[in-house]
C-alpha cells in the first residue's frame, strides 16, 4: 500500500533519534535499549462513532485523545511513559493530511513527556476510523502502584472535581503522569487508578481488587464546574455526574490513614481531595440524609 | 461496558502465569521484568473485509493470523518473541462465544514460542471486527538483523517456496521464528525481511533500505504448488505468482557470498533456497531470454 508507505516516510522524518531507541520506525520492529527497571505495558483503542464523530472531533484532537488515554494508564501506575506504536485504520477518502494532522495531536499529548513514536501500522478501510496506540512505560524505584493494595481504614482521594467531560474536556484529556510520580515519591500510596468509566465505577474496580469496601462523603466528593452546567438540562444531579460520568481521567488513590492529614495540607498537593475511606466491605454514600449504598452505573459506549 | 470485563475475567482463568510477567492482566498496564537485553517491539491489524472475510476465515482462523503475522515481524529481525497485547474492536452480534475461538486462535499461534498475552482492550462497535496485535520480544546475544545491511556480493537466499497464499497459506502462516534464531546463530546475516507484501517487494526493501540492487534468476526462485494451482485460472505464471503474491512470510536473508556455498549445503537448513545476488545497483530477473528489470508490483489490499 503506497500511502502506508509514504505515510512512515513522512513519520520517519518527524521523529528525531531518541534515547533509549536503537531502531525507530522502517524495519520491521523497533528496537529499545534493554533496562533493569521493569516495563509497563498498556493499549487502548478509539473508534469511530464511539469515541469520536468526525463532524465534532478534528483530526488533531482524535490523535491527542488516542495519545492522551493511554499515558493516562501509565499515571495511574505511577509509571514514566517512554515509548509508543501506533496503528491507524483510515478511511481512504480522510486523506493525507487528515493524517498529518492526527499525527500531530499524538505527538502533542506524548511530547510534553518525552514519549517517542516507535512503530506503528497504517491501514486503509472503508468502514470507519479507528485509532489503537500501545504505550511502553517504565517504572520508577519505587515500583508501580497497583489497584489491589487499598487497605481497611486507608484514606480515599482524588486529584481533582470530577463530572460533565463531555462539554469538551473528554477531547483534551490531561494525563496525570507527573502528579503520579510526585505523589509517588512522597506518599505510600497503596492503590491508584485512573477515572476512564466513572468516579465510582473506577473506585469499585479498586475496591473489587482489593477485597475492601469503601465510603464516600457526598459532600467531599470534588465536583466540576461542567457537572453542575450539565445538570441543569440532563435532570441528574451535579454529584451524579461527578460520580457516574466517565472519561475525567483524574486519579483516585488511596493511603494509610497516619498520612492522610498530612497530604490534605500539602501545598504540593493542593489539587488532591479527599473524599471517603476504604471499610471492610460495601459501597456506601453518606450524606446529610444518612447512608445510601452506592451502585456505580456501567460504563456506557457514548457518542461525543 | 460489562461485555468487555467478562472477557478480561475470563482471559484472566486463561493465561497462567508466565515467566518475565510481574502483572498480567487485570490492572492499568502489564509489568514485564526488566532485562539487560534490547526489546523488540512490532504492531500489526487485521480489519474484516480487507485481510479477512467472515464467510470465510473462521474467528480462530482470524486470531490465529493476527498472532502469527506479528510473530513473523519478529522473525524478521531474528528476535526471540515473548510477548502480546491485543486489541479487539468486535461487533456486537458476533457475541462471547467468537471472541473466545479468536482468542484460541491468538494463543495457538503463540503458545509454540512461549509468548504470553499481557494485556489488551475489547470494544463492541456496529462497522465491522478489528484484530491489533502488538508484539514483544527480544534480541539474542548476536544481536538483531535489518533490512539495511546487505553488502555488493552478497548472496540471496529464501527460506521456502512462494506464491498463491490466497488458497489457504495465507490463514495459517508459520512463522519462521525458529528458523530465523537458528541461521542467524550459525551463519552472519546481512540483511533478513518477511514476505508479506511479496518476495520482489519485501526484497525490494532490503535493496532500498540498504541502498544496493539485486539479480534473481528465475530457474532459482522456489516456486509454491500453490503458486502453480492459482497460475492454471488466473492466466499469470506461476512465477510471477511467487515473486508477486503477498502473505507467504517465507523469510528473505542475504549474507557473503563466502557463506553462500556452506549454507547451500547444510542440511540442517535444507529448506534455504539460493536465488540471487546483491548488485550495485538496479533490481533484476535472468532467465533463458535475457536480463529484464524487475518491478514489484506493490501489495495490493485483498478480500480473502
Amino acid at each position: 500500500m503506497d500511502q502506508e508507505f509514504d505515510y512512515i516516510r513522512w513519520l520517519r522524518q518527524q521523529i528525531p533519534p531518541a534515547f533509549g531507541v536503537r531502531i525507530g520506525l522502517g524495519d520491521d520492529c523497533a528496537l529499545l535499549e534493554g533496562s533493569s527497571a521493569g516495563w509497563l505495558l498498556t493499549t487502548d483503542t478509539l473508534t469511530e462513532g464511539v469515541d469520536f464523530l468526525l463532524q465534532s472531533a478534528t483530526a488533531f484532537q482524535i490523535g491527542y485523545k488516542a495519545m492522551a488515554v493511554n499515558l493516562s494508564d501509565i499515571a495511574a501506575m505511577a509509571g514514566q511513559p517512554r515509548f509508543a506504536l501506533v496503528s491507524v485504520v483510515t478511511r481512504p477518502e480522510l486523506g493525507t493530511s487528515f493524517l498529518h494532522e492526527l499525527y500531530r495531536g499524538l505527538q502533542s499529548a506524548a511530547a510534553p513527556f518525552q514519549v517517542s513514536i516507535v512503530g506503528g501500522d497504517t491501514n486503509s478501510w472503508p468502514q470507519g476510523l479507528v485509532v489503537s496506540v500501545t504505550l511502553i512505560g517504565q517504572e520508577t524505584s519505587r515500583g508501580v502502584v497497583r489497584r489491589n493494595g487499598a487497605k481497611v481504614g486507608d484514606a480515599i482521594f482524588v486529584t481533582g472535581p470530577c463530572g460533565g467531560s463531555l462539554l469538551g474536556r473528554h477531547l483534551r484529556p490531561q494525563p496525570r503522569i507527573a502528579e503520579a510520580l510526585a505523589l509517588h515519591q512522597d506518599y505510600p500510596l497503596t492503590a491508584l487508578i485512573d477515572i476512564s468509566d466513572g468516579l465510582a465505577a473506577d473506585l469499585g474496580h479498586i475496591l473489587e481488587e482489593s477485597g475492601v469496601g469503601a465510603e464516600l462523603l457526598a459532600a467531599d466528593v470534588p465536583i466540576h464546574a461542567d457537572a453542575v452546567t450539565r445538570a441543569a438540562t440532563t435532570g441528574r444531579t451535579a454529584l451524579d455526574h461527578a460520580l457516574n460520568d466517565g472519561e475525567d481521567f483524574e486519579l483516585i488513590l488511596t493511603l494509610p490513614e497516619a498520612e492522610a492529614e498530612r497530604l490534605s495540607h500539602d501545598p504540593k498537593f493542593g489539587y488532591c481531595r479527599r473524599m471517603g475511606q476504604i471499610i471492610p466491605a460495601g459501597y456506601l454514600l453518606i450524606d446529610s440524609r444518612g447512608r445510601h449504598p452506592l451502585t456505580p452505573r456501567g460504563w456506557q459506549h457514548r457518542i461525543n
